[in-house]
């Protein structure tokens, strides 16, 4: 079996943003010649989560409000006290990004049958970007033969 | 490495319905002759997911409780303006089904030992039906010797 | 390709806690020699979770207050109808625990190269403890060469 390692590197906008990643997800398959297998998709961050869903622009407008509903940014969080923790003093006060990540998680597996990812119609491998505007990483692998 | 691919279609109930995978994903362990490995299990719809979870009749009315109240099918969602959305005119209100299946996820990956699914006593893997009813598919691989 | 099964064992506190798996995860990349691949960490119950978060003290406490008023431990659930079930009579109370499961999820996959997990700085694959304390067990299995 063969590996080919990939990694997709994107900027995020303001706060809450999704990103569809399937042109390039798409374009690592082509590169790697693998016909069938599997792709993994992880996310680099603590802040970022990868999940399936459909890429619409309303959609993406209700994810924003209902996370941000579920996990207000304002409520009271330990983790938010910067100057009580070890770490640098201008450490984003990030702990609804955390808690966001957390529910989402931070991995997909997909299957991949004669160089086509086996999604359906309306699916999208997306990035959740849940404490943007930053640089981030995916990364990408794709196994088989 | 071998690589032995599945599908599994099933149709489901009204709104939220849990369906236990496991017979299915026995059988095509056993069909596939892998002894060693692993498994994935990937939803191919927007408004489906796959977890693991105990299979017990009461669990699931809680899960159908506790979702239909976290994100209610009746709050105003963008996503359900169809009018405003290039799609077809028939195309469901079901916001919150998406927002489920991002919470819930897509995809798990098990472990294949001597021929079994390392799994716990209670551990089943679900298809969640989040729109139901309808006819839906999961993408099931086997990988290993 | 290799694959090198693993399980981590440990011993979890009372309700939710949290333990970082990346000793024990890096040891066994170290024990099985595999360079390139990839790692796969399922749980073994219904009420644990593995995901990937920042390892940080007021973080934890923040997840166990966001968990706890989510999904309370008090509401009323069908589940907890011990009586009701077909079941032993001393099976614990733990509904809640189960739907946090389900939103947390029971797998990740992580991307291996050149002996290193493929993860970002403040990343940690973690056990959530969600019905505790008890001796749990997590399946991880690496695959590759």
């Amino acid at each position: 079996m063969r590996i080919f390692p990939a990694f997709i590197e994107l900027q995020t906008e303001q706060g809450i943003s999704l990103h569809d990643l399937m042109p390039e997800l798409r374009q690592s398959v082509t590169q790697s010649g693998i016909q069938n297998g599997f792709v993994t998709v992880t996310s680099q961050h603590t802040t970022t989560a990868i999940a399936i869903n459909e890429n619409e622009t309303r959609l993406a407008e209700d994810i924003k409000s209902f996370l941000t509903r579920l996990i207000p940014p304002g409520d009271r969080y330990l983790h938010n006290d910067i100057a009580l923790r070890d770490c640098p003093p201008d450490e984003p006060e990030n702990a609804h990004s955390h808690l966001a990540a957390m529910l989402l998680g931070s991995s997909e597996v997909i299957t991949l049958v004669n160089g086509e990812l086996v999604l359906g119609q309306y699916q999208s491998v997306m990035l959740y970007e849940l404490d943007g505007p930053r640089t981030r990483k995916v990364s990408v692998q794709i196994y088989g033969e």
